[in-house]
């Protein structure tokens, strides 16, 4: 069995503790796959931060996973099952009533964000939540930079749409979203963005 | 290994081409699990139809899934993992641009639905839900009379918190709820009611 590299969004309960903290700090500057869990786990605290203090309610969507085997001999035991991608966006949740839908992406690059971080279904599963009146967004970190921006979906799908290029310039998701404001508690403040953007 | 028994809900996609429709049926007459697979795919039926037709986007949440152990020597493989119980309801989404959250449960009494069908965990999300703006409800059906209701959540939380009893009456749920119309498609017809009770 070779190492483990968990997909973003696969964090197995069980092998935390088997986790020193200086070892997942140096894998964090390594692995993509952990950094997306860092951004992640700031988005679950945000969330977190958001329902105690009663101002709206998101959850992040398990992972798909697709069971083949079960072993009952001791209790249920899943002995064989895969990852399937997830046939819509990470999170969603409800704000002043409204639906509300959004995907988290972090990435590595300095210039731009690839719309190949996005796949097909996200797009689709985003212009049915618009269709139906809900609320759909990106939050988009550019890891090096330490930036992220809130970026409506609308403008996303768009651009995923009529592709003028493979990927959103950085200037594009500055001037068609905003730069989120990063804190300790809430570690992400998206709150006033979508009252900004679709509540007004 | 023991004869696989799936939670309600989990239905191995690897394993359906194995069974036979005569083997299924059986099962259907006799496992209560199947009977609630059976009820979740009338409802996934139902949800997919309103998708088509543009009238609403509910999605079923996927069931959480503890991952242990990955094989990556062909590919990821989950070679350990660990069925965990929904935090939430199972399914969630958008109708004219409201939140809406429910829980569909499947019973085999006659005369009440029993609150021990329910999480506490899901009647704090529903609250929650509630307190947010959105909208909540339940599915309950009641396999033998083949009779489903559609209770909004406000109730049931109301009966789970006060427990005037240990089991709602079918009479209750028939006075504050609607029996929900079955057809063809879409099987369950609860739009209707939604408008009914919440967008009135």
């Amino acid at each position: 069995m070779s190492e483990i590299h968990y997909p973003a969004g696969i964090k197995p309960k069980a092998e935390i503790p088997h986790k020193t903290p200086t070892k997942s700090k140096r894998k964090l500057t390594i692995a993509a796959g952990n950094r997306g869990m860092d951004f992640e786990s700031e988005i679950t605290e945000t969330n977190l931060y958001y329902r105690e203090k009663g101002l709206a309610l998101f959850d992040k969507r398990p992972t798909p996973i697709n069971v083949v085997k079960v072993d009952y001999t001791h209790g249920p035991k899943i002995t064989e099952a895969y990852f399937e991608a997830q046939s819509t966006t990470d999170y969603n949740g409800v704000y002043k009533g409204k639906y509300v839908d959004f995907e988290a992406k972090s990435i590595h690059g300095k210039t731009s964000f690839p719309l190949s971080n996005i796949p097909r279904q996200q797009i689709e599963h985003l212009k049915e939540v618009l269709r139906q009146g809900g609320i759909g967004f990106f939050l988009i970190r550019f890891a090096s930079r330490n930036v992220v921006f809130f970026v409506p979906a609308a403008y996303v799908i768009d651009f995923y749409e009529n592709r003028p290029r493979s990927s959103i310039p950085f200037e594009e998701l500055e001037k068609h979203g905003r730069e989120v404001k990063t804190a300790y508690r809430p570690r992400y403040d998206f709150l006033p963005l979508l009252d900004e953007f679709f509540l007004k």
